[in-house]
């Protein structure tokens, strides 16, 4: 299989193009501008952006006309956002914090709005678990509504390739795991117009949340399995930051911070009972020994080693590195790479017959996986809109019947990614990602190893 | 400072050599033949050996004629051999699990002689800490016997000199640890020849015991802290091993195995509340991607990493990795290496002011530590034999004051090496460290984080 494959639409479907209104799109230089705005520029037949919501319609206005939004009307009440009839999917990219009374109003206000028919937000969810469930609870009340979350490390192509290499056997049976991250800010060092909510153990952001949650909800994905127990260790080691001017100095000022700088995590992995040991820190991100983000995966027939540059797996540009069995089980042809991940260096090796690792009748590979100008931050939430359309414009990920494109609205709800290659995050994924999380922090707090086997929906 | 410096006893002592007494040392095939034999062999103007004790006095005197023991007398009785009045120093070095009969044995027989100085003893102490802690008791009562654990990795002269960069502030305040290591056996397959103990959980020998034992005791060394709370889940996802015959090849043979097969350790040093996270293997050990040995160390102003081929710290030859400040906190000349630790790549670098790590004004340095032909398995345990020298034949390892070759007895007993460069690991080193191991299966057992902040004597 090639799971790493571009959206099928190639062309402009003979339909409408999706019709987008964003929460939280105010300039050139926010988050959502750099990076979901710049996706849906490059699948600009599948996708139109028709409405801003910010809470000044001149806020709205100015984005409009800076960004030539043609087709997009700006709003300053929610409510009419919510319910405006020619919106297929709304965006919400606001701080995390605001999450829940963004989500919660579109929610409500939208309960008539049946044209409305995706909800995709930003990770994290929510700010908690509990404000989480409650805005799931209220999604699965609507038919008709499909939920997206970006939880978009899924869809890296480095990710993709991983789980395809390990789902065709290509390092036999996963057997340890280890994973180290330097989530850079959570440090000794704060710029000074950083936002105060990043540094603030309320707000629901942080590393444990952000670094780990993305680079946790990456791993179970790839090797195809939740928890079953873990234990964490949670540290705020820095209690006291140094601010930082505008060219990046020292200055004398100091600021508290309750957000926690470092993250010891281990546990047992359901499928295969698989040992994984996880350690996230802040503090000083430059290393010259080792890379700020490492995934080491090992299994009875060869190892992966994903790294990157700095502990955010959603957004880096990464290396893959595979040492295995090529063609894996047999069951496919595994390594055909005519795909997104283009193979920098490839050396294969055919093993002289090797009785202490018992595959003496298999074929031997190792392949670095690099793409050089691969923009990670705009293209793996790219890849996310892509599975949207593909969902929406040729049905439900999990049936491959063919639909016409006409066939507009007959989709049904798609539950949750779960494992599957295909598709998108949901709030179901989310779900079970701000459980796992809450159970680190109640493991931290409570001292000890929890059973997790039971959060999954 | 350089404390990689070999014993100040370069010259012939001008007393007798300590007389040594073996139990274990059969023929030249056995583990102290290549290890304590040549260790001695090589300090042969200050140890001798005296006397073999074997339950066979053929075994002894075969072994005397085999490896030229000159002045060796044959021994079949624990009882006369501990009674015997030519002996300074005995060495135990049998099987782990008859360590505790052995030395009790010995203790109890030759509690009225007083020649008798010296009693070393293989890791791990005993089977089981309550063993442990008994003969530790017993020994206690013995003003004048010194004792001796070989935790050899702490005389590794990587281990040395890593101590050392951060003792002199080489890499600032540590703030995280990594630890990953494959103890090779403990896995899918077993030779045939192997015995049966190793793989037995009641024997007290293991990958938690030997694998995880040994390093983290380095680890401890190394940072200058015991731990204040840990948490560790074991798992044995081996129960059964392939049999391999004598060319190393998988037989249809299948035997279980109760010993584990892996362990996940984290917890928080009591020393600036450091982070460890750590996960121990057994399994497939050849890795072409990542050294089956890899502990990173982080700081603030550099790192260390220190990579083997196996995950047996104690007896593998290292690679010590160092970037950060040179001459650390410029209250000693930390980087002089006219010691034993060779340097084959040195890179230094004037780095410009650089803010955002605080260190414009300090001079950044890379070096690369190894020794291409240094015996690890040798060098290390003569190491721990060259402190015993110093220690009998110039004074006490903590006191610089003058003393004699002729000053024999006068050294009173040393407690424990702790956290010293110089002298060597004691019972009581050992005892802290049979503890940590005790409450590594307590944690896994009761699936708790334990406070171990009291295990300290």
């Amino acid at each position: 299989m090639n799971n790493n494959k571009r959206s099928k639409l190639s062309t402009v479907p003979s339909s409408r193009p999706i019709r987008v209104g964003f929460v939280g799109l105010t300039s050139g230089k926010s988050w959502v501008a750099k990076t979901h705005f710049l996706a849906i520029q490059q699948l600009s037949s599948q996708f139109q952006i028709v409405a801003l919501y910010n809470p000044t319609l001149k806020s709205s206005l100015q984005t409009i006309e800076q960004l030539q939004l043609k087709h997009a009307t700006g709003f300053d009440s929610l409510e009419s956002f919510a319910q405006y009839k020619d919106i297929d999917m709304i965006v919400v990219s606001v701080k995390v914090p605001e999450h829940y009374e963004v989500v919660k109003n579109i929610l409500e206000h939208s309960s008539q709005n049946l044209n409305l028919r995706y909800l995709y937000v930003e990770w994290a969810l929510a700010a908690s678990v509990q404000q989480a469930e409650e805005l799931y609870s209220i999604s699965q009340q609507r038919a008709n509504l499909q939920t997206i979350i970006c939880l978009q490390g899924r869809k890296s192509p480095y990710i993709v390739r991983a789980k395809e290499l390990i789902s065709e056997g290509c390092i036999g049976d996963i057997n340890s795991i280890e994973i180290s991250g330097n989530g850079g800010w959570y440090g000794y060092e704060r710029p000074m117009r950083s936002p105060e909510y990043l540094y603030d153990i309320e707000s629901g952001v942080n590393l444990i949340s952000n670094s780990f949650g993305h680079t946790i909800d990456v791993l179970q994905y790839i090797t195809g399995s939740y928890f079953q127990k873990i234990n964490a260790m949670i540290s705020n080691n820095i209690p006291t930051q140094f601010l930082l001017d505008e060219n990046g100095k020292r200055t004398k000022e100091t600021i508290s911070k309750t957000c926690p700088d470092h993250l010891l995590f281990q546990g047992i992995l359901e499928n295969g009972k698989v040992p994984v040991s996880c350690s996230f820190k802040g503090g000083t991100p430059v290393k010259k020994l080792t890379k700020n983000l490492v995934i080491d995966i090992h299994g009875t027939k060869g190892d992966l080693k994903i790294e990157g540059d700095a502990g955010f797996v959603e957004i880096s540009n990464l290396v893959l590195y595979f040492y295995g069995i090529k063609n894996g089980n047999g069951s496919s042809n595994g390594t055909d790479n005519n795909g997104a991940a283009a193979i920098k260096d490839k050396e294969k090796v055919t093993k002289s017959p090797s009785p202490s690792t018992g595959t003496s009748e298999e074929e031997q590979t190792m392949e670095v996986f690099h793409l050089r100008n691969y923009n990670s931050v705009v293209g793996n939430i790219l890849r996310i809109y892509e599975s949207i359309a593909d969902y929406h414009f040729l049905g439900k990920p999990e049936s491959k019947s063919s639909r016409g494109p006409d066939d507009l609205f007959a989709s049904t709800k798609f539950d949750k990614q779960g494992f599957r290659f295909e598709g998108f995050p949901t709030f179901k994924d989310a779900i079970i990602l701000h459980r796992l999380i809450d159970a680190v922090f109640r493991s931290d707090k409570e001292e000890k190893t929890l059973d997790v086997s039971k959060i999954m929906i």
